[in-house]
């Protein structure tokens, strides 16, 4: 089973409105609510492609109780830590044109709190082959979180994604994950320079890294070698999300052992598919399987 | 006992954000969450008076219930009928210069959480002296939704105080409320013309009519004549909920039998008060005791 850990997951709403108009009211004419977090993305990818997924984290107030309810609607098996705090939204407001974010800061997790998910993570590991644990770390937990997670995963025998950014995916990648997935920009911010350096991450103390870089495809190092996996097209549609599909495939391609070459080509062409799906979380079927067999992976 | 009736309640979100910027995403700073809705507002100012008050209406889902826990938060007693659609949410997002608000629609209301409601709210009527009805509709609840509510008051012999817009307000008004309370938009909307005509709420139907005018005050229609009521000073603050303090006001006037320009001079204070107070649904209590003695009203 693969589980994917959420601490900082959210309500994101997508409010539709005509045109935005600062400083006026907007009747919203359409509402959208959605399960939100990286990792939860991550769940609902692994749960359509039908693998075993169990989603977790910190949920709370009846915001984190509706996150749970859409979660459960979706079918994603869950099994969530309840905080006192209440779980934050995300409101996307979409015009014609584009949308604007407004993003809630996370809940205050207690000490409490956090020594209670570490004991129920410790729990899961029992029934687990692969974690991978995504998005940013609410208040209150140390920012050494992930990196606490990791060491009880490894002592475990269980491989660890770390997908994550700033101080927390520097913090983390101390605990050596098996493998950490930074975007061109969180490389960049990692490392201190414009176009950050992959061989830094493997320095910081991660046993690979794949770099997701848009369009221009996924970039791996590791100890078996160095590719690059590059989409057959470039595709138009909804980015978000598409870091989440390819966290899910390298997911499930540790779990599997797969050669990194054929893992490589299914994460450029799961990102691809997701890009070509409306909402973060899913992907387009049709899309996947056209692609899969095209992907282009080279040594780098 | 007075009732406040909201069919139509939210939960307010306020996000602080620093400047809003068109297509662009926001750390929202911080977040405010309170019940809203106009009847909530005229509750808890009539709690915060030390007035028996319960808030009934309908609420659903986890925002219903967030709504509802907020409200017990407060202490203000409410009895609301459960449906099962998830009640709306407002966001203003405040910057530094003014808020940017966005209305989700209301929730869709069966006929059968219609019938629940009004059979619930004529087992409250046995209670009650004065019932306010206040807000919009939401959708599925009949145009003449309040019409059916104020003959049910009547005919228990409990005062109406009525509060809405557009064809609710008109609808409402051939019931026959003891008293409505358009402001002056609300007003000129229903008699079609750039400034409307207090009189023609009462060939509406309504027995008396307070059209409240902003800072330049209070005008009633009554049986009894014709007064202004204009407060001593102007105030700076947030105009939001001072038309529900108002009818916080004239719902208790109505139940104790205040004379007029007792009520009007009451209702313009505790406006007045609710405008220096930061959100809807609270008053300066300081304001109201300065400004009462001071409120001039005069016969119109």
């Amino acid at each position: 089973m693969i589980i994917t850990v959420t601490l900082n997951p959210a309500l994101d709403l997508t409010y539709r409105v005509d045109a935005l108009v600062p400083h006026g009211t907007h009747r919203v004419t359409a509402v959208d609510e959605r399960p939100g977090g990286k990792g939860l993305n991550v769940a609902a990818v692994l749960h359509a492609l039908g693998e075993p997924v169990l989603a977790t984290g910190l949920l709370g107030g009846s915001t984190g109780g509706r996150v749970a309810s859409l979660l459960g609607a979706e079918g994603v098996p869950a099994a969530f830590v309840p905080i006192g705090a209440e779980t934050r939204r995300t409101v996307a407001v979409a015009d014609r044109d584009d949308a604007t974010g407004f993003w809630e800061p996370g809940p205050q997790v207690t000490a409490g709190e956090w020594a209670a998910f570490v004991a129920h993570f410790r729990d899961l590991l029992g029934g687990a082959s692969v974690v991978a644990l995504s998005g940013s770390l609410p208040p209150g937990i140390p920012i050494d979180g992930y990196a606490t997670l990791i060491r009880l995963a490894a002592s475990a025998g269980v491989h660890t994604v770390l997908d994550t950014s700033g101080a927390a995916l520097r913090a983390g990648l101390a605990a050596g994950p098996d493998l950490a997935k930074p975007n061109a920009a969180e490389l960049a911010a990692l490392t201190g320079r414009e176009t950050g350096n992959a061989a830094a991450v493997l320095e910081h103390g991660a046993r690979a890294v794949v770099v997701s870089r848009g369009p221009l495809g996924l970039l791996a190092l590791t100890a078996a070698g160095a590719w690059h996996g590059v989409p057959p097209e470039r595709l138009a549609g909804n980015p978000t999300g598409a870091g989440d599909a390819c966290v899910a495939a390298l997911a499930r391609g540790l779990r599997d052992l797969t050669p990194w070459p054929d893992l490589l080509a299914d994460a450029v062409a799961l990102s691809a598919a997701a890009v070509a799906a409306p909402s973060a979380g899913t992907f387009d079927r049709d899309t996947y399987r056209r692609l899969l067999p095209d992907v282009r992976v080279s040594a780098a």
